[in-house]
């Protein structure tokens, strides 16, 4: 497995994900890795994120899918450009479309494994296939259109942040 | 629009969902209402609910069209059994598949309208088409397809919930 997560090579400016912000103290702050051609994340769901009692929240589930896949998506898309990840420009990935298939009531009080795998690189778009195992079964299969965000709107956010810290 | 929210009326053993569940202090405690022949829930997003600077994370979007979702798949099976939401034996739906387009980034500065229309109602099954907007315009757009928990899933739910809050 890769030693650094994608997560912690965002730029700090772009690092305020509720889901994979390393910066949001409240967040979920989940961290992904490249294992061989998956890209894999491992996530303890705290006692609150309950649905029913003693399984995991379905839009924990999701959240994990989503932010593990636009992860996966940045990932793939520096490794397709021959580039260090989190080498400037940054490429960063928004979401365009989720989708979550929920197979089986996960439990809450085990480590979730997600698997991250490259469907399709085409231009800015990069889509993921994610399942959500735990103790080996499958309890969940997501799918996440990522879109790379386009630079100017990357230099507009960055100068939203700075007002924002400067408000401080 | 009704007075007393889906949620409400959700039986105290199955009240701890992160998203809807009013028994959960951690969680988003969502409330939805019929207003006429669609469900509506309003939700401010509280500032660590971050996606890029400004922007709501888009699996708040997900949990909120997912729990709106799911209650809004509950109260219209009520409707359609005419009984009166929360009557014995309880009605409670969990998530089959989620899915959602973000069509539009969403500002996380104001209250987020969500709206939800029934697809479909066919023996178990419910499927709601829900849009999540903010200041008039849809900036995401979802579909969950719910499935009618078992009773004696309730019922075995009930059972764990009250040995956990023997052990307290």
């Amino acid at each position: 497995m890769t030693e650094k997560a994608f997560q912690d090579s965002y730029p700090d400016d772009l690092s305020h994900c509720y889901g994979c912000g390393r910066l949001n103290p409240h967040g979920l702050q989940i961290k992904s890795y490249w294992d061989g051609e998956e890209s894999v994340c491992r996530f303890q769901p705290r006692p609150y994120h309950t649905a029913l009692p003693g399984y995991a929240y379905g839009g924990l589930i999701a959240s994990l899918i989503d932010c593990h896949g636009t992860g996966t998506a940045a990932a793939a898309k520096y490794k397709d450009e021959k580039r260090e990840m989190g080498s400037a420009p940054p490429l960063r990935f928004v979401t365009a479309s989720l989708h979550v298939d929920y197979l089986a009531p996960t439990p809450i009080d085990v480590v979730l494994e997600l698997r991250g795998r490259i469907k399709e690189i085409k231009g800015r778009k990069v889509v993921v296939a994610v399942t959500l195992s735990a103790e080996g079964s499958v309890c969940a299969r997501g799918e996440v259109v990522a879109v790379q965000a386009p630079q100017d709107w990357i230099d507009k956010l960055k100068a939203e942040s700075s007002k924002l810290k400067a408000k401080d």
